[in-house]
């Protein structure tokens, strides 16, 4: 075993505080990846905090990991000592349901393994607030040394969260296309949009937002608390990424849509929201979800986004701010992605 | 002007009775259409009651109306006094928009004028509950001498109702696809998706169905009340058009849909319901909605229907028998779709 050591939450109503623990020994097909950098997703909150419900506990959150090579199985082909190397939301799935063939293993038919907060052989798996992880060269990403190391860590989730939608349904230029929510999700959303050539409009309630929208990507900026600016645009766009997660009006947005346009939703609402069926109706409009993105994916949205310099903004963080970030960021108080420092990590 | 006359609701909460107006006088495109047969729609009790809100009064209903052609405008080209026409749910739209020029007047950016329940040129417009109607020959339907005519007035709305989504959503061999209730939209779709040659799969609250349902196409029945049987079938369909516009657990059946699939609504819930936000997610699935088609595809369904043999199961009734129809629908006591002899209406 691999003596381990990182930042975990003892249970739910707990701060995260220093835990050592042990990883395997690399197999044949693993890479043992020295972590430098870990983002920080609104998701390892939820977890932390067992929002969600069937948290395990102690956990270890994160799983937008970057780092080096430090040592490789045998068989391994793709890796060697020194790589940089990632690790995104996922680490396992079954590799023979029709999802994981299409290499789409985000939907695997009999349930991916995710990061942390999952089981393999019954033994929890700890994420990446830690200076190393194990995982099989297959769910490992290769990082361009193009790309700045820390801004890059937010692509394996919150990048490719953005990018697998915006590709699944075709953005690309003559399209007008609006980002709801300026936060991890929506500022990567900006700038993956306009980068493939889309007219980008960002929705926000708080006009403050407008020069950062625009810095990030957006060509106009749309206050959705003011019907008369929401009333100018209705009807125009032809797709629309809705990055929020918190209850808001779905029907509002949607009518902004174009007949037989699709919005898609990549946060689950935190409280019953209402199904806008007249909007949906009225117009051959759709209501669409996306989860993250498989392997695959999140290996191009990372090559993509070193061959058009494109990462995350992001604020650093020693891991002792931990609990600290996590406040911030139920307050959307950082711009835009806090990413910890493992060097900062200390050793028991 | 022409006399007219039919059944008229004259107040929102007021049984419907005879009642007599005036039409206009036909212009150069116009037909005049002796009405034999009107279907009886959900909706025209929901608007005749004022559900929706802001019905006009005294409310002619009926918008799937089938007769003969009595009198032709001077630039009337595609219909001659004898021939069969119908007109189903709108009478006007404002032929500019995109969606008019694509030929879906049902989406029309300006809003279409539907059959009744509208104002043209500030005047009430009367459905089909009448002895005649005055129509622009571009909204009028050829009817097929093969068709039982009192038997395809229903097509006029529940058939294009379900046939545009089946259409749009490219139901055909080799796909599993679910159908949501069975009145009269969803007994059109059993039928229709039947032909299209997808197999069918009847998701019913209601066992004393299953031998109706599989007499009309259904391939199978699934109790949608028994998890168990859900279970069976979850995430292996293609597409699902759910037909019920009561408040049901839309979660349950997106979890019927497979990976990038989509279930759509054609009926509004009369009762606020809940987006199913993770089904959407987990599994990339959409939700769609539709409203009835337009003029192309309105004639595109009779003319198939003509040529494979399908019209709506009716139950033929006096006008006198108009409310207790209201009464019967709202039970879903009617297989599967009451339409009115208007040769019963009492001249007065």
């Amino acid at each position: 075993m691999i003596q381990s050591w990182g930042y975990a939450a003892p249970q739910a109503k707990q701060p995260l505080a220093p835990f050592s623990f042990e990883r395997r020994d690399p197999g044949p097909n693993d890479i043992v990846i020295d972590i430098k950098y870990c983002g920080v997703c609104h998701s390892d909150i939820h977890q932390a905090r067992d929002e969600w419900g069937g948290s395990i506990f102690p956990m270890v959150p994160g799983h937008e990991i970057v780092g080096i090579v430090i040592k490789v199985g045998s068989a391994v082909k793709n890796f060697k000592e020194g790589d940089r190397a990632g690790v995104g939301c996922m680490i396992d799935s079954c590799g023979h349901c029709s999802s994981c063939h299409s290499g789409e293993e985000q939907y695997c038919l009999n349930g991916a393994t995710f990061t942390y907060n999952s089981r393999t052989n019954g033994e929890p798996n700890f994420g990446g607030y830690s200076n190393n992880i194990v995982v099989q060269e297959s769910f490992a990403i290769r990082i361009s040394p193009k790309l700045d190391l820390a801004a890059s860590a937010p692509l394996l989730c919150a990048g490719v969260t953005t990018y697998s939608p915006l590709r699944h349904w075709k953005v690309g230029p003559g399209m007008k296309v609006g980002v709801v929510g300026l936060g991890g999700l929506g500022h990567m959303a900006l700038k993956l949009a306009h980068s493939f050539g889309a007219h980008v409009v960002q929705f926000t309630t708080s006009l403050s937002k407008e020069a950062d929208a625009r810095q990030l990507g957006a060509d106009e900026v749309v206050l959705s608390t003011d019907p008369a600016q929401m009333k100018k645009h209705a009807g125009s766009f032809d797709f629309i990424l809705d990055t929020v997660s918190a209850k808001h009006d779905l029907g509002a947005l949607l009518d902004q849509l174009k007949v037989n346009a699709t919005m898609t939703i990549v946060g689950l609402p935190d409280q019953p929201t209402y199904l806008p069926g007249r909007g949906l109706i009225g117009r051959r409009r759709s209501l669409g979800g996306s989860l993250i993105g498989g392997i695959r994916e999140t290996q191009e949205v990372l090559d993509y986004c070193a061959d058009h310099g494109i990462v995350s903004d992001i604020e650093l963080i020693p891991i002792s701010k931990i609990n600290e970030a996590y406040e911030r960021v139920l307050k959307s108080d950082v711009k835009y992605r806090f990413v910890i420092d493992l060097a900062t990590l200390p050793r028991p």
